[in-house]
């Protein structure tokens, strides 16, 4: 089993990612947290509530910052066309929700965790790095005790998709996310690389919630806003950035991974970009030595993860 | 006929390429202009005198700025474990040369040459883009009477080669660079993500010598301190970064290329990155609104480009 702490900004491809967290056989999702991104925090954090109570999930969730890590970033326009006004495709969520969020930060919640599972916890991150920074700063010692990081974010050998140069995710906060990358943990990062790759037809889906019931009626149904954003991007389809991390996993088979440090840009006309060191490549001394190295993903079997996230849903098993 | 000012920074692929552009039977070499990167500017411009009285090239040579376009900027070390400390892998030159250089500037002879033959004059530019930037800042109307500017330098989709993010020539003067790239000229760049795989073996280039005669041998003489540097990096051979800009000006259809506004990163881990907004893409308003499309190269024939330069040097045919 794996044991993974879900940290998301829901945001429609990130409902898609916790249903399939929720029902995949062989993980156990022992925590949420949310962040910002695809929305401000109370939204986000309002709509995991959401989610976890119309889907069953029982698992704590625990609020995080709703503010970048560096406190001189200010928080800019939240992306409504893309997630809608309520960060799930504007469907209509209920005034009141009976699930209420734990009371710990989210960075407090993920040290608890950790620390009380040594070795065996996967943090999936799918929104901006701040509330992982957070544990850093707040806990030393907690890198050293988390089995994996798992990362949607970045953009390495193609372009980003805020600017030329960035990710959204990690243009929303950089350093962040530079102080996640090269800190003592093992970290993979799935970058538009892959998930750009990775697009699930409107059909598709709307297949899967015919077999799938109500649960995936409703992911099917907070979806369609996004579909029709992405329809001038890729055809009729949503790109399921979040999932692909989650898929990363259970199967990271199912993707090739290039090793070496990773930096990220703060500042400048390539604010927020992510920059590998290549391990197989040699460098004058410079300023990615020191660090650990990472991976990013450089390709995916598309099919197959988009097989596989459709059984998970809709039967509940990994086949 | 292509009428060719060549800036350059001899160099040992400069070397191969100025006798590209010399003996090539559609290009007038009107010009050589030097400049800094593989060696400091005596040195650069000493070894284009050699080159030329040796290979009997009679355009003018004038010689470029010593220091970079921001005056804050220093010079750092010469890469002269690529080039030799004489910057043609240690042969031996002459001490005295008969050829002298023009007495003009580098820009001055551009601006001259250029305002001589409107819409005439295609700049291949293979070291710093220093003295570009200074032919701009002296005369900003000369750049609508460029033909056409073709610079080897940058990497769009692949890792840099002085930094995990940046080229050589670009790194070494970024502010000249993105002055260059976002004028009212017509630029392609040809950069690492091409040259890189346009390797030239050792024992083609020995029998290029061989059939080539007295010139081709000192080429072939001039490249084997090269050559062992980059056996290590990409098998025995030599990546001809520079021959690939001066094949692009006579046969375009053996690359691909990405049509958008480039920019060069100024400042940070990313210093002298290159990076195109691609035209197909839609980004919000950002940094590279306003400049004009550009031409970055992705793709390249290299066996076709080996092959023509072979023939050109060998035969002095184009074919």
């Amino acid at each position: 089993m794996h044991k993974v702490i879900f940290d998301t900004d829901p945001g429609v491809d990130d409902a898609m990612a916790l249903l399939f967290l929720h029902r995949h056989p062989e993980i156990d999702l022992v925590g949420v947290t949310t962040t910002i991104g695809n929305a401000p925090i109370d939204i986000t954090t309002r709509n995991a509530l959401f989610l976890a109570e119309a889907w069953g999930i029982e698992a704590p969730i625990a609020q995080g910052s709703g503010e970048k890590f560096d406190p001189k970033r200010k928080n800019g326009h939240w992306p409504t066309f893309i997630h809608g006004d309520n960060g799930l495709g504007n469907i209509e969520i209920p005034q009141t929700i009976s699930r209420k969020a734990d009371p710990r930060s989210a960075h407090q919640f993920i040290i608890d965790t950790v620390r009380a599972n040594p070795g065996e916890i996967t943090l999936v991150a799918v929104g901006r790095m701040t509330n992982l920074a957070l544990v850093l700063q707040a806990d030393s010692e907690v890198a050293a005790l988390v089995k994996e990081v798992v990362v949607m974010g970045g953009a390495f050998d193609v372009p980003g998709n805020v600017t030329p140069a960035a990710e959204a995710n990690i243009f929303g906060d950089p350093e962040a996310a530079d102080l996640v990358f090269t800190a003592p943990w093992r970290v993979t990062v799935v970058g538009l690389d892959v998930t750009m790759q990775t697009v699930m037809m409107r059909t598709y889906l709307a297949e899967m919630a015919k077999a799938g019931g109500k649960d995936v009626q409703l992911l099917n149904d907070l979806s369609q806003f996004y579909i029709d954003f992405y329809n001038h991007r890729v055809g009729d389809g949503m790109v399921i950035h979040d999932s692909c991390a989650c898929v990363y996993v259970v199967r990271p088979d199912l993707f090739e991974t290039r090793s070496g440090a990773i930096r990220v840009v703060c500042g400048g006309i390539a604010d927020g970009m992510t920059i590998q060191k290549p391990d197989a490549k040699t460098f004058p001394p410079g300023d990615w030595d020191g660090h650990p190295s990472q991976f990013a993903c450089t390709g995916i079997n598309a099919d197959a993860v988009l097989g596989l996230i459709r059984a998970v849903l809709v039967e509940g098993k990994a086949a």
